[in-house]
């Protein structure tokens, strides 16, 4: 075991969990009883009966967010289960909170039916302002997150599917800028058609993004695909491969600009980058381990390398997308979080690596960047207000 | 509006709610989050998937508490909703972490249904050491919690019942030795058929009362009753008025040593005490305005008189048990709250008033003598412990 691993787990050990909850009022006596619980507590209790969206004033539910999962697809664990799973959702709860200033809450799953799924997180929405949903497989993650957007007046995001499409296209905005290639005339390949690899195909079109061919581990998907398919691989089939390219990924990646991964480690070989087009881009978003090694890249003729990881440059890291998205949406008290607002933040990212800054090594702010969390949230603020989501009048404060 | 209410309500909209999350280890820079999140997390993860016990190695569940409610029976306000019931819940987390230091999250149901409640809480249940119930109405609260206490190995406990029955019970032994009478030999009325008259006459069964009447708004409770009547009250009927007494409350009350009411405000008349035993003792728990008011009870010759409130002596809180209850059970890893271990909690918390000190207007202890929770909880792990119920060897550590 590496020394990161041996030391994360005994830091897990000593403080049993890495999260509490704490008071904010104060609770020393009697008279402190009386005005934290009963009797003084019946008061905001009335106001909210009388006034259902009072809910928001009187309690923690407008910053509160219930990160949820049913362990099914743990970082690249695979399907641990919800136990298992909880040291990951206490930690994006805590992420929630570092970065954002949101209170948050894992609640990790006994079952993995999507109606069961969907009607416990409905039965406990009440208690949240927001819904992350985070590490559930595909294709069951779609279809829970497109009824629990449906059946919930809070915005629900599941977070492996739009974060890592926010942030990777933020990167790729950057990334064609350095190599002055323009968005409506690049080929892109992704390779993965897993919650992420659907995910960025859909954010890439709605950026303006023509040429994308999507692969999986039976090769390019396209219309009419006799074997493999599932209805999102459909959906995707209709708005990808306009070339209607038939074959493995070495077919696919024939003159592509950029080769986005989001599959398994080491399977980006010397003569899959040898047959890209000139400066070729590559995000390499494998976890834990990328697609191609960043030296491998660089000696095999890759201009820009973007990875998960932290200890190379240019890290597609979740953490610059959700935390000020979740803030955007709660300081408007948006319903929901739409294409728009995924937008908005994704312009937002990528503007905060000046263009006199920019380079092979530089297309993507650090997530310790203080601005990050505020421009995501005031620009998803400003798209949800636009887009007639927000039911408050829009003041992007933190 | 009173003073009091206006302060709550205001403290409430200030601080948006009472409560908060937050991070047990650093979150400052890139090292700190290879540790509490991607990669080094995957360590905890993968030992919790190996040996899912871990779970309670690694994580918040052990010390994490759901407060769990429908919103149905708030305080004395009825069926509010689970939005309006959400500043109790928070006020109740908050009790847990002061009084236990026990972390605790409050879980509004937007559902009614027992099926649904039982499966939502069910599902939910691998992100908690044990689940509170509270202000769920009956007779749902009955089957909710004993179909929650089969299908989870978590503990389960719906307050409103047990602990009211536990603190008044407490007291009760109490009020005995100054009025110097025997538990087996007095006669108790309860007025109130819902969870905490029920839970009460059960707990007092346990204890060894003999003779209780039960009286519901149709007025004693008797076995073949012909109305009003449905399982649970059947169940009383077996347990209680051995002397098949019929009638009104006016009836039962001939010749008890005991009212306990917990019903409704200024029900209690001069006759009705009048009609009582030497040494009238009086639990008036009707919230917030007792069954008669403490300087009417003493008028009229009640000897000693219980309430509710904080602004008479001899109060009955649940915050005397249900904290320590809680920690007592987690200590040990318990895997239910049994009767043997409400009874241990019921000794312990009467132990604390010391036979010396006892009078007319101290029988039950101070909600904020630090004692309360430490010897609750001890008692709790060891009756825990000799029940076969504890997973834990016994340290009843706080």
């Amino acid at each position: 075991m590496s020394i990161q691993y041996k030391t994360s787990l005994e830091m897990h050990q000593i403080h049993r969990g890495k999260m509490e909850t704490v008071s904010k009022v104060p609770l020393e006596n009697k008279i402190d009883l009386s005005l934290a619980y009963s009797p003084g507590v019946a008061e905001p209790c009335l106001e909210i009966a009388k006034n259902p969206s009072a809910v928001y004033d009187y309690t923690i539910k407008g910053n509160l967010v219930a990160v949820v999962t049913d362990g099914s697809a743990v970082l690249g664990l695979g399907d641990i289960g919800p136990e298992a799973a909880l040291p990951v959702m206490e930690g994006k709860s805590l992420l929630l909170k570092r970065f954002a200033n949101i209170d948050s809450v894992p609640i990790c799953l006994d079952t993995k039916d999507v109606d069961e799924i969907v009607r416990t997180v409905k039965a406990i929405s009440p208690t949240f302002g927001g819904i992350n949903l985070e590490d559930i497989s595909a294709p069951r993650c779609f279809e829970i997150e497109s009824r629990l957007r449906e059946e919930c007046n809070i915005p629900v995001f599941h977070d492996d599917q739009h974060g890592t499409a926010i942030v990777a296209a933020a990167g790729l905005i950057n990334a064609l800028k350095v190599v002055n290639k323009e968005i409506a005339a690049v080929k892109i390949v992704v390779n993965g058609a897993g919650a992420a690899g659907i995910a960025i195909v859909k954010h890439l079109r709605n950026l303006g993004f023509q040429e994308i061919i999507l692969c999986d581990s039976k090769g390019t998907i396209y219309k009419g695909r006799p074997e493999g398919m599932n209805p999102v691989k459909d959906e995707m089939a209709e708005i990808t491969n306009p070339n209607q390219v038939k074959g493995t990924l070495h077919d696919a990646m024939q003159g592509a600009d950029v080769f986005i991964g989001v599959s398994v480690a080491n399977l980006l070989t010397k003569e899959l980058i040898a047959s890209m087009d000139r400066d070729p881009i590559v995000f390499a978003l494998a976890n834990p381990n990328p697609e191609i090694a960043q030296d491998k890249a660089k000696e095999y003729g890759v201009r820009i390398i973007a990875t998960g990881r932290s200890d190379y440059p240019n890290q597609v890291n979740n953490i610059l997308a959700f935390p000020g998205i979740f803030r955007g949406a709660l300081n408007v008290r948006a319903t929901e979080i739409n294409e728009q607002m995924k937008l908005a933040a994704t312009y937002a990212i990528a503007s905060l690596v000046d263009v006199a800054e920019m380079n092979d090594e530089f297309i993507i702010p650090n997530p310790f960047d203080n601005r990050v969390a505020e421009v995501v949230t005031r620009a998803v603020s400003e798209a949800a207000i636009e887009t007639g989501v927000a039911t408050l009048p829009g003041v992007a404060e933190q």
